[in-house]
């Protein structure tokens, strides 16, 4: 309808800058505003955006979501997952799209990332340098590519360094999940003295969990998180973690929409934060 | 540009089913996560827009925005402030729009609200009921009219009952805000022996600052918030608080904008719950 429409500015971004950015969550909404991950990266996309002159708008889709928003302008989509319908269809729209994320193997979508495999493989280096050999897991929804990505990076590294199975877990990166995922491995895997976590909210869930079992973390059980959530400084004992840097995501993910860059998928490095948990 | 377009349910409402629900919150990006009033109120009328078989988008827009979105469809404005330019063509633009909460008066807009004037109300004479004689106040931003309501009720009733003048602070809704509020009060009013703040958010910060003060709640100096968010559960002392029905308010707005129900506009009351702090 177009009757708050700012003027195009000339040139091939025009239809964009006209139409502005809507950012597209592949998750439920009340997960938008509970989830911290999507307040730091949508924040950070939204400073980027406002820079070049144009707006923001926010929806979420979920794989099976009945309906799918009318979208114009610029798609940044934020989690694809495997069958997703509305990611489905940007795939071969001809719009300019990026996904944050490394998309699943049926869609080709340009993305970015953050380097979750590698930041799987400093988990695992941390617990083997530190003496742990019973490596448990909890991993994200494995629909999600990044998720299996962690959890690929350690079981890999601890495998080629001769440790036995990880025992793994799945949540769906709420601190619930996370305390559910840690009492099921701590029936299966009674033995185990270490516990990566695939996000600090779930971590934070897991401590509580291990506290709950007479486990002391870290003595009995060192844990290590991902993100560097703000959470992660206030659990008790802070959250060693991965660090996977949110807001620069963003801003080049965001960058490279705006130019209409193709051909870079950049993917950008995470880094261990090391407190006390692990 | 349409191209992931739903098909459009013949009747009156069609373009509306056609183009979603935007809802335009009038604040700052990052509050849109910070904020829980807006979690409620969103992750409820999204259900309600879904139940319609449609989407919803959201965005967020500032008086000082430099760029207005570009929207179709129905629009669910979220606290529209004096001076509000995307409000102010809203007002005009003969779109489906309704606002959430009761608009400034240099706008016509239909509305659904709480009875913001009736919580500032029975916040004063649940003080005057318990002997508190010098009540102070932290208002919300000034420009937001249901703001403005909450302290006239509060004013007034007390004014009524031959009680002093109300020295008031004002906050943007975060607890820092109530924080910095207090402290100005307990300089400026040192003999207060009671509070009213606009958000229970506002009064978890203003309780951090009595207690720093070394004045006692309720005994010293007694609180009563404005919400019933979660966090008043988890305030010490648990807070006493005027709540209002967000869920209720969102599901409501949201289906008199979907349906286009005319010279509506429904305030819902609002309830006094005495917990441990007033």
């Amino acid at each position: 309808m177009g009757y708050v429409r700012q003027r195009a500015p000339r040139g091939t971004a025009a239809k964009t800058m006209a139409d502005g950015v809507t950012a597209v969550v592949c998750d439920h909404l009340p997960r938008l505003f509970s989830e911290p991950y999507y307040a730091r990266l949508l924040s950070a996309a939204g400073a980027v955006i406002a820079e070049h002159g144009t707006h923001l708008m926010v929806t979420t889709v979920t794989p099976t979501s009945s309906t799918l928003p009318a979208l114009s302008g610029a798609v940044l989509i934020v989690g694809a997952r495997e069958r997703h319908p509305l990611a489905i269809k940007l795939s071969t729209s001809g719009v300019p799209v990026r996904n944050i994320g490394r998309p699943p193997h049926d869609l080709k979508l340009p993305y970015a990332d953050v380097d979750n495999f590698d930041g799987g493989r400093q988990a695992a280096e941390h617990f083997l340098l530190t003496g742990r050999r019973n490596v448990a897991a909890i991993g994200g929804p494995p629909s999600l590519p990044g998720a299996r990505d962690r959890l690929e990076g350690l079981v890999r590294t601890l495998q080629a360094a001769g440790a036995p199975d990880v025992p793994v877990a799945y949540g769906d990166f709420t601190a619930a999940s996370g305390t559910h995922a840690m009492q099921w491995l701590l029936r299966h895997a009674p033995g185990l003295d270490a516990v990566f976590v695939a996000s600090d909210l779930m971590a934070a869930g897991a401590i509580q969990a291990l506290r709950r079992a007479g486990r002391k973390v870290p003595a009995d059980v060192a844990v290590i998180g991902f993100d560097d959530a703000p959470v992660a400084r206030h659990t008790v004992p802070a959250l060693t973690t991965i660090r996977q840097p949110v807001e620069e995501l963003a801003t080049v993910a965001t960058r490279l929409l705006l130019t209409g860059a193709a051909g870079i998928d950049p993917v950008l490095p995470t880094e261990l934060v090391v407190r006390e948990s692990a």
